[in-house]
C-alpha cells in the first residue's frame, strides 16, 4: 500500500519575520493561501489520503501540526527529538510504516517546496509507486534542470530503462553534490544531469536493506524502535536514540552509495523556495517587475519583492528590495542579499529582542 | 490672564502609516514617548495651565483629544466643522476666550511642532505676554533660520525696540511667504529674518480688532458666537457659519495687512516635522547614519530613517531609505521622496483600501 512520508522538519530561519522559531517555512503560505505543508499533503492525496500521511518534524511544532491537521492520525504525527538531517528521519519512517504493513511503498517528501504542477508530480509518483512495488530499487525524482545552478545536488542519469505511466526513467549513474559554476554548466549543456529535488519513493523494506549496507549504525538504531507502539513509547525511543546519530543527508549517507537507484526525470514546476527571492518564482510580476504576495503598493521604483501579512507594504521610489510586512516586524533588504537576513538574529539575540524570534 | 490656544486641527497625511485619517499627527508620539499634543500643552503649562488651554481641532478628533486631555475643560475643546486654515481657528479662539475674559492673552501655538528648547520657549513666550498685555501690539516669535528654506514663510525684522525678559525683540517690517531659493538665501544672509514658526501672542481684543480691519467677514462670522454659551452651542453656530468662510491663513489673511507686529527672535530648537524625515533632527545617528525610533536594526547600509510602533523594523544592506513599521502596514520610501507618501492615498482610494487610511 501506498504512504506519503512528509519531511517536515526545517527551521526556516531565512523567511524571517514570517518564519519564527515557532512557525517554520513548512507551515507557512508561500505562494498560496493554504501552507507549504498544507499543500504538500493535499497534492499527494489521490495518491495518499492524510490516513496514509505520516509527518516526521520537530517537538517545537508538532503539537500545532497535530492541530492543523487533524485528518492526520496522531500516531503518523512524528516528532524528532534533535535534527540529524534526512537520513535519520527517512530510516525511522521506513521502520514505523514497515513494522505497520510490510508491504509499505513510501514517497519521502519535502513538505516546504513548491510544485506548480501536481497533475504531473501525481503521474510520476504513480510510475514511481508501481516500479517500486514490483522491484527491489529505490526511485527518485529529478528535476530538469532551467539553469546551471550550484545550489543543488545532481542527479546523473545512466541507461534508459523503460516507460512507466507514459514516462521514461533511468537508472541513476550517480549523485553529485553542489557543483562549482563550470561544472554547474557542464552538467546542463551535457542534458544528462538532473536537480535532485528530495523526492524519493521506494518499498520501506527495500530502503531499510540500503540503509543496512550503506549506515548500519543508522539501521541498528530504528531497529529498536517498534512502529506499532503507542506515540509516546516511540517518542521514548527516539529521544534515547537520536543523540548518538549522526546528522546525515538521505543523499550523502544512503543514495550516494547504493546502485539499486533509478530516476524519472521531472518538469513539475518545482522550487524549493530557498529564500525570499522565491517569491518572484511563484506570482506574476507587474510591468515594472514588481512580485508579491498580500496586499502591497509600489509607486515609482521597480523590480521589489514583496510579502505582507496581516497588512499593507507600500514602497515609495525603491528598487531592487525585499520587503516584508508582519504584524510586529518589517525587513527591508537588498535583493541580492536575501542570505543577510540570518545575520539579524545574531543581533537580535545579542540585543535580547527574542520576541521578535 | 494668559492662555494658551492649540491649533491642532491639522490631517497630517504626510506620516502615513503612522498618521491616520482619526489619528493625525499631533497626536503621535514623534520624536518623544509623549504626543505631539500633550508635549505642546505640557511645555506651555507654567505660563498656562491647563484649566486655561483652549485646543482647536475637527470634528472627528475631537472626542479622542477631550478623552486624551480630562485635564483640559470640555468647554475648551472645540471642534471645528469644516477645516478653514489658521485665520478662522485663530480669530474664533478669540472671541470664546474674551467672551469669557476680557483681559484675556492668548499664546496662539501650532500642537503639531517639536521644540526641543521649551525653557527658552516659556521666556520669549512670558516676555510676550507681558508686552501684550500692555500693549496693543500682536506679538510673534520668529525662529533664527538655520539654512535656506524655501518651504517656510519668513518675517523681515524693522526697528528694534527693547527687551523684555532679557531677550531684544523688533517691529515686523513685513511677513514674506515662501521664497524661491536665491531669495532665502538673501534673508538667509542679510541676519533680518526669522521663520514664521505660526506662534503668535496677543490680547484677543486686539487681535479681533486686526481681524475686524482685515477681514471683516471673519469678523462679522466671529461675532455670531456667544463664547460663554454650552459647547453644545458653539458648535451649533460653528456648523452654522463655517461653509461660508474662506480658507485663509493668519498669516496671510491678518498679519501681512497689519502694523502693530513685534517679534522675538527664538532660538528654541524648533522643527514643524514636516515629514520623516524630521526625524533625522530629532534623534541621534549611528555611526552610520542611521536614526530612528522604537525597535529598529540596520545592517550594512546607513543613512536610513525609522520609525517602528508595536514592532521591530529591520534593514538590511539598504541605504538613504525611510522605513516605517505600524501594525498593518509597512512604509518604504526613498529619504528624498518623502513627499511622494501623499500619492499613496490617492492610489489606497482608488484600490478601496480605506481600512489603512
Amino acid at each position: 500500500v501506498n504512504y506519503a512520508v512528509m519531511m517536515a522538519g526545517g527551521a526556516g530561519t531565512r523567511f524571517w519575520p514570517l518564519s519564527r522559531q515557532t512557525l517554520p517555512k513548512q507551515l507557512l503560505p508561500i505562494g498560496d493561501d493554504q501552507t507549504l505543508l498544507a499543500r504538500a499533503i493535499g497534492r499527494v492525496a489521490p495518491l495518499a489520503p492524510a490516513a496514509r500521511v505520516l509527518i516526521v518534524t520537530g517537538e517545537a511544532i508538532a503539537a500545532p501540526i497535530a492541530a492543523a491537521f487533524p485528518e492526520v492520525p496522531a500516531a503518523n504525527i512524528i516528532a524528532e527529538p534533535l535534527r540529524r538531517n534526512t537520513a535519520p528521519c527517512a530510516a525511522v519512517a521506513a521502520k514505523i510504516l514497515l513494522d505497520r504493513d510490510p508491504d509499505a511503498v513510501m514517497a519521502l517528501l519535502p513538505a516546504d517546496h513548491v510544485i506548480r504542477k501536481e497533475d504531473e508530480l501525481r503521474t510520476l509518483l504513480a510510475a514511481a509507486f508501481a516500479v517500486a512495488a514490483r522491484s527491489d530499487e529505490l526511485l527518485t525524482l529529478g528535476v530538469k534542470p532551467q539553469y546551471p545552478e550550484t545550489g543543488y545536488g545532481y542527479i546523473e542519469t545512466g541507461d534508459p530503462l523503460d516507460e512507466e505511466n507514459s514516462r521514461p526513467y533511468f537508472r541513476v549513474a550517480a549523485f553529485h553534490e553542489k557543483p562549482d559554476a563550470a561544472t554547474a554548466q557542464h552538467f546542463l549543456d551535457s542534458g544528462r544531469f538532473l536537480w535532485n529535488a528530495g523526492i524519493f519513493v521506494f518499498r520501506a523494506s527495500v530502503f531499510l536493506r540500503a540503509v543496512a549496507a550503506a549506515m548500519p549504525d543508522l539501521a541498528a538504531a530504528v531497529a529498536e524502535i517498534d512502529g506499532c507502539a503507542p506515540p509516546e513509547k516511540i517518542g521514548a525511543a527516539l529521544a534515547r536514540l537520536y543523540p548518538a546519530l549522526a546528522p546525515t543527508s538521505i543523499d550523502h549517507g544512503v543514495m550516494e552509495k547504493v546502485r539499486n537507484i533509478l530516476v524519472f526525470p521531472a518538469d513539475i514546476g518545482w522550487s524549493d523556495v530557498g529564500s525570499w527571492t522565491a517569491l518572484r518564482e511563484l506570482h506574476p510580476a507587474d510591468p515594472h517587475g514588481n512580485v508579491g504576495q498580500g496586499d502591497f503598493l509600489a509607486l515609482d521604483g521597480g523590480e521589489n519583492t514583496f510579502y505582507a501579512q496581516g497588512g499593507v507594504a507600500v514602497a515609495v521610489g525603491v528598487e531592487g528590495l525585499i520587503i516584508v510586512h508582519t504584524p510586529d516586524a518589517t525587513l527591508v533588504a537588498r535583493r541580492d542579499d536575501a542570505q543577510g537576513v540570518k545575520r539579524v538574529f545574531e543581533e537580535f539575540e545579542r540585543r535580547g529582542w527574542k520576541k521578535y524570534l
